[in-house]
């Protein structure tokens, strides 16, 4: 039988060994099970950007994926490790919030408290769970237990870490960006049905760090060479992108810098 | 059976989650694939780059693999989807020259531009054909549709990217640099059995950024520390190489440089 | 049969293709063969850090599991190309030290100076042998050739890298820096064990680059915004941390540079 893909989302980069251990750790408890990276470079205890990474990210993977996130600021303290199974998945990590805004997508089925030693390696250190707790217990699920009950005990509720809401006005949002990529693009708050709703296909102005942009495109090369627009970016957020360049460089952006989106009532 | 590995070559980076999804994407259509990553550390947009490492890599890969490439700044615009079939290999990626000097070093069989939606991800959005069309092509390709006429209309042509070429004086060539590697080794546009029969074993001086290279080693360490020498590279190109140093660095190179070969006539 | 894992630690980087093209050796080798990353960050030359990633790694990938280290700077010179088998593992790389604090930790059983081309690519490169010899080998025992003599002649000693010894005085301990992780951590040259039997749960100082530092926790979130700290490290080394930042940055900290630990006799 085909063992369910484990998928790993850290802030480890891969200058360490960590993530490799990571896989080490499921090989040896479950040889025929197949690990693949959604990214081990997520800034250092940025749960936000694992947060945005893994909810963008999920649903492209098998169903029964068993996703290994290890974001993990309170690792050895009280914090507790939890495993949430939706649906379609299953959800490992610690319980901070970075699971929940991929998890609350697919129907939460039940949560878990991590607390049976016996699917842990032994023994379990207080600086490095994602080896010692959560890939022993995805592996464990990928092999074959997927009954979590088996993991520890029954959670009633978990630590809920959402993106940042819109801030609605009469006829402007105040919106945020929640993610920058590795080409600079600046990915927003706002769905693009969302958006499309809001403006219905009027003139619009979006202002950031002192910049407006009112032009929104379906493809890159659409843009001239060097300008500022909007698109929908492969997320379905609207993404801040400049044509052949860096629009977080050109607009000394970083993640939760506020941008306002005001629509023109009458076309101008 | 054995389904051909799919062997990724990008520019997304490895801080996004967007390599993570061409695997969770190609796992979902055919989950026996084996994948590999060439790089994904292509520069953004750096056509040069992405097919100077796909050239010279492609054939350490098992036959049948299927390639899907990924640099791709027309994505979106009218620029087509294509998969060249070659003797040994499978190519995908967007019709901008990217996979013209691999697969046309493999003898052409046929090629396609591909329009049969049945084999994309639906919907198929502006700015990810990455994950929407090449990655669930290959896939489909993996699982044993090996038929490419399957994918779309066949193609009489596409935009060919060549390598710079060389220019010939009469005891000289132009060269140049077309890729700098981690290390920070030049790679020339000259591979070393020509460079050899130019040659022919007397003196040569090769001039590039106001510096003089008149040595050619066979391994890295036949050179003296902070040396500057010439050496075969593991691509059968010539390579320019600063011992126990960053030749780039040094040189302040950057690819494209030129660089002139000179063969001193009587050795001196 | 399930076929032994090979596990890849170089210097390579990841911009260029030849870390996957390893991967695509073993893949025409050994087309069943899984491969994992232990890293291919490891600093370019660095034995130190390759052999600090590989012996604090080792023991958590599945026995049978074959180690390809490529951190080579020797590559092409006289110096050997072997192969060290121990109690459960392989271990395949060049003769410069950097498997030896791994290897040595785990019972060697015989060591091979690897010379049988017929295991090799053909032809050997100067410049790559990482492609053309550690990984085919390492391609070959996954395959099931794990008699190793089959690869050259047996060895009686080779190079022997080990970390930097504690240096002991009365009631101090002279350590160092053996490895900086991606968080800034510092890893100190003292097990845990032994810096709780020095210490003997008494007040102590450790000093580096002119900081102090008194203070030891069992897990990160113990210690107070931005204090210097020591903890048990997941690789049961002494690390030095800096809660909620970068260690190394502050300290101005690089690789082997000096700490001393005092034990104070009687609490003040």
């Amino acid at each position: 039988m085909e063992k369910s893909p484990i998928v790993f989302l850290t802030d480890f980069g891969l200058k360490d060994a960590y993530a490799g251990i990571l896989k080490g750790v499921v090989a040896s408890i479950s040889p025929q099970t197949s690990t693949m990276d959604l990214s081990h470079e997520v800034s250092a205890q940025d749960i936000l950007q694992g947060s945005f990474l893994l909810a963008t990210s999920f649903s492209y993977f098998p169903k029964g994926s068993v996703f290994c996130v290890v974001v993990d600021p309170g690792v050895g303290s009280d914090r507790k490790a939890i495993c949430i199974k939706t649906e379609d998945y299953y959800f490992v990590g610690p319980d901070n919030g970075v699971l929940w805004e991929a998890a609350s997508r697919n129907k939460i089925k039940g949560m878990i408290h991590l607390t049976n030693a016996a699917y842990f390696l032994n023994p379990v250190s207080n600086t490095f769970h994602g080896r010692d707790i959560f890939a022993s217990v995805a592996a464990h699920i990928s092999k074959g237990f997927n009954d979590i009950t088996l993991f520890g005990k029954p959670l009633e509720s978990c630590v809920k870490y959402e993106f940042p809401r819109i801030g609605e006005g009469r006829d402007s949002l105040e919106l945020c960006v929640i993610h920058i990529d590795r080409f600079g693009n600046l990915i927003l708050n706002i769905e693009h049905e969302s958006f499309n709703r809001f403006v219905q296909g009027r003139e619009f102005s979006l202002s950031i760090n002192g910049e407006r942009i009112s032009k929104v495109f379906s493809h890159y090369a659409q843009a001239r060479d060097r300008e500022l627009f909007l698109i929908a970016s492969s997320s379905s957020h609207m993404e801040i992108s400049l044509r052949n360049s860096n629009a977080a460089l050109a607009l000394q952006a970083v993640c939760l810098d506020k941008a306002t989106l005001i629509k023109k009532l009458r076309s101008s």
